[in-house]
């Protein structure tokens, strides 16, 4: 059994909203950890706040790659070209992971730019429309759903490693493939951040009595809209492909609706799907989620087993 | 000045979520109040909680008919050809108001049904995704918008009258012409159910991994999906005209948007879009609405005077 004394420092590069939080989690939970921000401001709220950060990028890697610490990826997928040449050369060794949403791009990425890394990717399903040091919470990821990437050729022991790290900040771990995680992502938070910005976009267009009107249905519907545009672009254009796809059969839904409602009157058919995969989500939503159970990370096809798992809906819990 | 007791009693028809909360708010409010329902559990139910309700309609109608009741029509629009020639015929004196979300159809089932009808339409922006007698609640109306049809022939006691109830009700009254309300509504609460359906059904039929994976924006982005089918249909197809063309532009700015993905890679138009609407409407909703000033219902150009202001997002308070 790991405990919290034997578990790798953690590292944390980029103290916005996903990697503050995930600062403050571990550290809460008794684990040593440190981190970089590029920006003085977010430095100087996270050290008043007592925790230990820099901006000085190199030497934060340096004492990473003295400590043997897991470092984590928590920076905008588009800077992601200017970080790891830097974490290649100074933490070359050091068990790397990510909390940066689209998988396939950032895997890409590592594999360009640090093709020896030892690399999990990761997901935390966790976020608010708020950003910044400030926003942080060390109660994010609590029962959050936190995607470990889980493929056939995937280190067992460094898997633990960040899965470990996942459940140490609250979280439940959803082994996925990459390309499965992207896919789904795109359909679960990505198109719904597309709908939110077209759906407020056009109620704003109407008229200033029709903000003034404008209660429940609009304020949920548009809510992610009011996430900071370079996070939205900067997540939505990293998953073009997957994204594509959702929006695509989104607006075939639309057409088909308008077309319903324009020849016959009715909205029955979107109104009824909507409202069955509604329900069906707040059925899994509203139960804790099975365990994954009789899994050894390391056993013959043990990737392949917790992806099955993870398909019918389980999670890795502690 | 009108004090509770010297308001008429209010005579509610239809007890489910919106009616049965308007019910229990004038009750608290010192108000004499009863109300007629078509089922016999909605009845049951409320004569449990202590309110005077009936499954007889006629009955209730000779009540308010005596009373010289202010008579509130809460049943869907799709069952007014039923109830309309029941009030004519047995309470045709009274004042009537409705809580039907779209007005156009209403007042155009008025005046064929009941050209004689004191009729003024109302719809209180509140509800939540549940039904029926079990889900009211005397606070669904605390500080919401109530919109009152206010037509430069509107009679300006009735208006009062109906004004008043909301007032009592805790909410602030919008006052719209029916068309500019028809088309506001469509934008903020029609247009986001279809979008929610949309989005709940493209993320349910990607994998059971990606339910679990869903987290707050899936979460509420899709919400009022999740209101009953019968219901969303009901409100949706009532507002077809102005239904079409808010979904039409939906459906472009959709279009676009997966164009520029496509071709550019980027997602920039439809997210600034987005977002500067989403901070238009935060900046409304935050902040509490001024007060109409100055108008004096049944003064020359009153009806106008109250419109001018509600478009600059001014509301009547009590």
């Amino acid at each position: 059994m790991v405990t919290a004394s034997t578990h790798p420092p953690v590292c944390v590069l980029g103290l916005g909203l996903i990697g503050g939080s995930l600062l403050r989690a571990v550290v809460r939970q008794g684990r040593r950890a440190f981190g970089y921000n590029r920006s003085e401001a977010g430095v100087a709220a996270a050290r008043d706040d007592g925790f230990d950060a820099d901006t000085d990028l190199a030497a934060v890697l340096a004492r990473a790659a003295d400590s043997d610490a897991l470092i984590v990826i928590a920076v905008p997928v588009t800077t992601l070209d200017d970080l790891l040449p830097v974490i290649a050369a100074t933490a070359p060794d050091c068990l790397l992971t990510d909390v940066v949403s689209v998988k396939g791009p950032v895997a890409d990425a590592v594999a360009r730019l640090h093709p020896t890394a030892r690399y999990i990717g990761g997901h935390p399903m966790a976020g608010t429309s708020q950003s910044g040091w400030a926003a942080t919470d060390p109660d994010l990821f609590n029962d959050a759903m936190w995607m470990v990437t889980t493929e056939d050729d995937t280190d067992p022991d460094d898997w633990r490693a960040v899965a470990e790290l996942a459940l140490d900040c609250g979280a439940q771990v959803v082994p996925a493939a990459n390309d499965a995680h992207d896919r789904a992502v795109a359909a679960i938070s990505h198109l719904p951040h597309l709908t939110a910005n077209a759906t407020a976009a056009v109620g704003a267009g109407e008229s200033a009595l029709a903000l003034r009107l404008a209660a429940g249905s609009f304020r949920d519907g548009t809510r992610v809209a009011g996430t900071a545009p370079a996070l939205q672009q900067a997540m939505l254009e990293a998953n073009q492909i997957a994204l594509l796809n959702t929006l695509s059969e989104t607006i075939d839904r639309l057409v088909a609706a308008r077309d319903a409602l324009r020849d016959t009157g009715s909205v029955a058919v979107i109104v009824d799907d909507g409202h069955r995969a509604r329900l069906a989500y707040e059925q899994v939503a509203s139960a804790p989620a099975p365990a994954i159970a009789d899994v050894d990370p390391g056993a013959p096809g043990w990737a392949q087993e917790l992806r099955r798992q993870a398909h019918l809906g389980h999670t890795w819990q502690r």
